[in-house]
């Protein structure tokens, strides 16, 4: 594996800074530079638009379109959904002396863009020097709000440097917006209203038949024309500008999708347009920085680095861990449980907006420490989209319910079948996320409320689809593709099969549970969905059935036939390879031992305390180098692995790579979008990782050890309406409550009872 | 398997009758009645067109579209090929009183059609009668000349019954011909020229950029309107009718597809539409009634019913027989080396006019003995596309040629990747049509000059194709779909395999000895391809490492855990279910041990000699009850493999279904198409299946086995330059040579040397 860093940005701890604009990089920077706040999303592109290279997309959670596709087998999508982008409110145009703003043309200088993770803001400006001799400083600040997610604002600022005159300023709002990669507008039937100082819109999709309005208020001095046509309304004016005088533009825009339509949703928009007027865009600014003080004092990593020789590069993995977990908290950060985590989140329309199984076995356990309201929320938009996976449960001729393996509605729209109808990971994955939730947050009444449901119809879809091997005489999942997508249509997939097994098991017992404690409750779920006692017995009976092809060494089979299959040394791969699916014919990555991501060693992460450490040793130095973490989810998953093993050089070694994946642009692919979900694993790489945390056991366990190159390492986790505040130096940690109730831990193997008055553990 | 017989035809020993019009059948006689002559095939539709169910497709071998499909993966077509209809040379209008003939909507009586196999002809009658009260007899005849085959000709013979008078005639020529599946046109640039008595026409398609010239003589009475528009050219004329004096109008087209273009084709086709002139259509209808006559007197098969309670049963086979030998003849008879065989020839869209392996496997031994000059051409179209066939191995990553799994160029045309990059049944094919072909010709020369060539191409593919099992240590095909379709993504399929481990061995003996025989010619074509010494060597090895998965009880495992795969009782499957592609879940059909046609059985059946009777027994035993016979080619398998282990029931049941699949509708789907290399399975059914002939050994060898209600079966064989003609009886079998030389051969077993005064050789 040869991918390596791409610097670019400057280092600092809390910024993310790009100073001079590189157009080959233009893409790359506005991946980096998203801004989001979980209702919506934006790309760093440049406001006043230009003829540099760039995907212009604002997206609006959960708001998409939907085309058919030609129908050919039972079971195969006919129709997909994907990731719209909706109205561009940061429209911008700026003519001096008859010269448009474009920085693809222009002549500038002082270019610089500033994502500032404590503020929340993201700040572009540059000084604009016209044919005609004129400098302009322009300041161009946006953000997005966390606590009022309809609310986006903007703030331009010229200041005339060397003259005094005027500029021709408008500002506009507009849903004439094009879908990258169908080359198309999906917005019809646009009402739109311009008037001084405001901008009204509002437009709905052909297939989906969604409707969104977007109204906008901006400050503009002076005379204003107000102009509407097609799917844009826009103000123009002309700005005074004395020199060194700054001049600003504030414009506040409103995105509604709230399921209304027409008039309904036009008078919503105008009252939360209204009701935004309350607060000033600097008034916001500081509520939108209060916000994020809040979010980092329980969230923050820090890391210090053991001596100078080391302090550029943890400046730089400190800066990629905030920007991981900022990126993160600011795509989801709960509240709605009709929004999933897309794996490139709304920063580019890659993977078409749509969610994966990565939400619940890589982005869970952030939430779950950091934010255990948004993973409830995470887990309910599971519970909400049961219908849709029933429905597919149908098309694929089984029961109960299949979850999708990439939807934003709760529908397959995975249109290749190979993913969408042999991947039975999401189904385990939303199984293994309500185990993992109740067993953190104890929160039973969600477990019974919501978590039973989908438990019995994931285990009835999962019975339905195993059938007893011939041979085996056992149960297993016969022609899956597991976590592992360079093997397909194999038989008993040993990740598919112990999840399965654990899910099957994990639904009996709960259902078991639940008829004891809440007899009410179970017997009118066991009504609604004609579940019998000889159903969970028979769930019982696979589970212990199940066929886990492990040798006796302890190594496990990926799966039937695997370790026949011609072997291939991945260093002889030539790194111009890759990514293999580009540069391979697609069918012969199917036919060796090369393996894209874990898949035995994912279910040793996620079931940890199930496995002993020889079974981890012997499966990671197994399958470690058959690995090409052609997944970046990939690297996260091994360090951490390697970590429990000691095997500390590569553990640094593999985590290199997962804080600054986006920032460095390690998979030469961030001008597509961040990856969100893979981002996730950095976190989970720290505290997984290093601090050793283990969420799966009866107790909650650490075993930090800090890679050398760190003096300290300090993070927080809440459990239990609790703060957990760890500090890891190399010969200790000291770890304390920050209030709250005592509680029993576990730390490197043995149990201790945290206060706050806390505890200082050596490293053994 | 509960497919049923759908009995709609007359039985007839030399036609195909039908009697009445049964509109829910229409497409189904369309099918039937469709003729061809392998330059041209036009389905049986009705010439004056009108509103009932149709596919007016006429189509001129080897003439397609090209379409894109969307870029996915590396190794994954992103454009495909289809046969398209081409001119329509039937066009026809009758009017009378003002009333359009069309049978979707005026009242007839004493409808029949009659395809009689013995004249090469299709006729139809039926009497009009008006909504005025007249009744006109007319009788509508068509055939495609067999040996002119540009030509073909039709007759309309209009006779009034009760009246004398006139009718509106029209006779046209139209490109203006839709593509089903498209449901659209791809002719454009027409060229249309009507004057008294010719109709010129001359298209372009606009992707594959192919252009066609049709023309037409007609023998119109009186003034004639000439009308040209668009893509159609018409003659219109009033036609003088006299109670019970018949008159006809004779229409004699040239349709011209020669890779000329522009007015090069044009003047060609004037030439051609010229020459025509020399005959008379009378006298071409004698000259095709002689060509059937002697293409009767080597390959007909006859059979007689042991006594009366089957004879009417045995006369359907026998109608039967002849159809599956009829349409094969005129579907291909060789001449030109840029055919073959669609696998539902030129009647009807499905499959695109594309050919599969199905040519090498099924078809050949049908043209082997009966016209192996054909057999020559048809190897001879794989060695012409071999370049295409080397750019596919490119696309895959491989080195050689990999001939396509279904193509009408030689492109891979096949859009589904699990057929067209897992198959790699087509290259073996091609590889063992050469060998059978060789042994039984011994036509070196072929060899030499062209099959050399293509075995160390396909030599090279699988080569480059084949890997080193981890745990076997041998050599074997990884990640691929043998010919049972219900299972792809496998690896070691015993039928891959073996074919593999022959051909590579095939290739290097072939090579060797012509370094011995042909060094010159050996010289010149390694150097052409760059091929070593080792490289052959290579082969050997390969094909000495083989793997091939063979239990101590010769049972052969079809792939790595097949054994295990979960068991389905195929007699479980409700017969709604079939076909399982329309009615199973898509990834549903690959979990099970269901077969869909033989694959170990199929090798059985190829290189029959090379497995003992016992092998053969215990593979049928255990497979058979697992197959379901969703191929139309799995029945006739097996049922010469019953025959030759003595299940005549078997055998038998199997063959009932092979020899009047489509005039019996077993399928379902005649409506789109004849099964035209299925039913060359009906001649093997009975020549390999009952006269248990064996063309993979030294000798030809026959084991004739009578079925019970046969009295007696009676046919010939060609076979180097003799004629070898067979009489079976229950008791005995007398065989005996045309002419020609003295013949070695074996019979049950025993070896005898054949004669013009033939042997009687009792059954033991």
């Amino acid at each position: 594996m040869a991918k390596t860093a791409d610097l670019y940005f400057r280092a600092d701890p809390w910024k993310i800074i790009e100073e001079g604009f590189d157009p080959s990089h233009a893409r790359v920077s506005e991946s980096v530079f998203s801004l989001a706040n979980e209702a919506m999303g934006v790309r760093g592109y440049f406001d006043e638009g230009g003829t540099a290279d760039s995907l212009r997309g604002a997206y609006t959670n959960g708001v998409y379109e939907i085309v058919p596709i030609g129908r050919s087998y039972r079971g195969i999508i006919d129709h997909t959904h994907f990731m719209i982008p909706t109205a561009d409110w940061l429209m911008t145009g700026i003519t001096l002396d008859g010269e448009q703003l474009d920085l693809g043309q222009v002549r500038f200088r002082d270019f610089r863009r500033e994502l500032d993770m404590r503020a929340g803001t993201l700040t572009r400006s540059f000084v604009w020097e016209t044919a005609s001799g004129k400098t302009l400083r322009l300041t161009i600040l946006r953000f997005l709000d966390m606590m009022h997610r309809e609310r986006a604002y903007q703030r331009v600022t010229l200041e005339a440097l060397n003259f005094s005159g005027e500029a021709g300023f408008c500002a506009g709002l507009t849903f004439d917006v094009r879908h990258e990669g169908y080359g198309k507008c999906f917005w019809q039937d646009p009402r739109a209203e311009a008037e001084r100082g405001r901008l009204l819109l509002q437009s709905r999709t052909a297939a989906s038949g969604q409707e969104v309005f977007a109204g906008a208020l901006v400050s503009l001095p002076g005379s204003v024309v107000c102009e509407t046509g097609g799917k844009t309304a826009l103000l123009r004016c002309v700005l005074p500008l004395e020199a060194g005088r700054p001049v600003s533009v504030d414009k506040r825009a409103v995105i509604l999708f709230t399921g209304e339509t027409g008039g309904e949703l036009w008078a919503h928009g105008l009252r939360a347009l209204a009701e935004s007027e309350a607060v000033s865009l600097d008034e916001a600014m500081e509520a939108q920085r209060a916000f994020w003080d809040a979010w980092w004092q329980t969230s923050d990593i820090r890391i210090e680095a053991a001596d100078e020789t080391v302090s550029e590069a943890v400046a730089a993995e400190q800066q990629g861990i905030r920007f991981c977990s900022f990126q993160l908290a600011q795509t989801y950060s709960g509240g709605s449980a009709g929004h999933n985590i897309g794996a490139k989140g709304m920063t580019g329309e890659a993977y078409n907006g749509h969610a994966f199984w990565d939400t619940e076995s890589c982005c869970l356990p952030f939430y779950l420490f950091t934010n255990p309201e948004a993973a409830r929320d995470l887990l309910l938009f599971r519970y909400n989209t049961l219908p849709g996976a029933i429905e597919r449960a149908k098309m694929l001729d089984c029961k109960g319910a299949c979850y999708p393996i990439a939807t934003l509605n709760g529908e397959e729209a995975c249109s290749l079948w190979q993913h969408a109808s042999l991947q039975l990971q999401p189904g385990t994955a939303v199984a293994y996320g309500i185990w993992h939730y109740v067993r953190l947050t104890g929160d039973e009444d969600f477990l019974w409320r919501y978590g039973a449901e989908m438990l019995l119809q994931i285990a009835r879809f999962l019975a339905s689809r195993a059938a007893r091997g011939n041979h085996t005489g056992q149960y297993g999942f016969y022609g899956v593709m597991g976590p592992d997508e360079f093997h397909m249509m194999v038989n008993n997939n040993a990740y598919t099969n112990y999840m399965g097994q654990r899910t099957l098991a994990f639904a009996a017992e709960t259902l078991e549970r639940m008829a004891g404690e809440m007899p009410e409750a179970c017997a009118a779920l066991m009504a609604k969905t004609a579940l019998t006692r000889e159903e969970i017995a028979h769930w019982r009976v696979i589970a212990e059935q199940m066929y886990i092809p492990r040798l006796e060494s302890g190594l496990i089979e990926q799966h039937d036939g695997f370790f026949d299959l011609p072997h291939t040394e991945i260093d002889s791969v030539p790194v111009t390879d890759f990514p293999l699916y580009d540069h391979w014919s697609y069918d012969r990555i199917y036919r060796t031992d090369m393996i894209k991501q874990p898949d035995v060693l994912m279910m040793m992460y996620l079931y940890n305390s199930s496995f002993s450490t020889e079974e981890k040793r012997i499966n990671y130095e197994f399958y470690e180098p058959r690995t090409i973490h052609e997944s970046s989810l990939s690297p996260a998953i091994h360090s951490i692995l390697a970590a429990e093993l000691d095997r500390m050089g590569e553990a640094v070694r593999f985590f290199g790579y997962a804080t600054r994946l986006d920032l460095d642009n390690y998979n030469r692919n961030t001008r597509e979008g961040l990856h969100v979900t893979s981002i996730a694993m950095a976190w989970a790489n720290i505290v997984y990782g290093f601090a050793g945390l283990r969420s799966d056991g009866d107790l909650l366990r650490f075993a930090p050890r800090l890679p050398p190159r760190w003096k300290r390492l300090c993070f927080s986790v809440m459990y239990r309406h609790r703060v957990i505040r760890a500090e890891m130096e190399a010969g200790q940690t000291r770890f304390r409550l920050e209030g709250g109730e005592a509680l029993p831990v576990r730390i490197y193997d043995r149990d201790y009872t945290l206060t706050v008055e806390g505890l200082a553990i050596p490293r053994p």
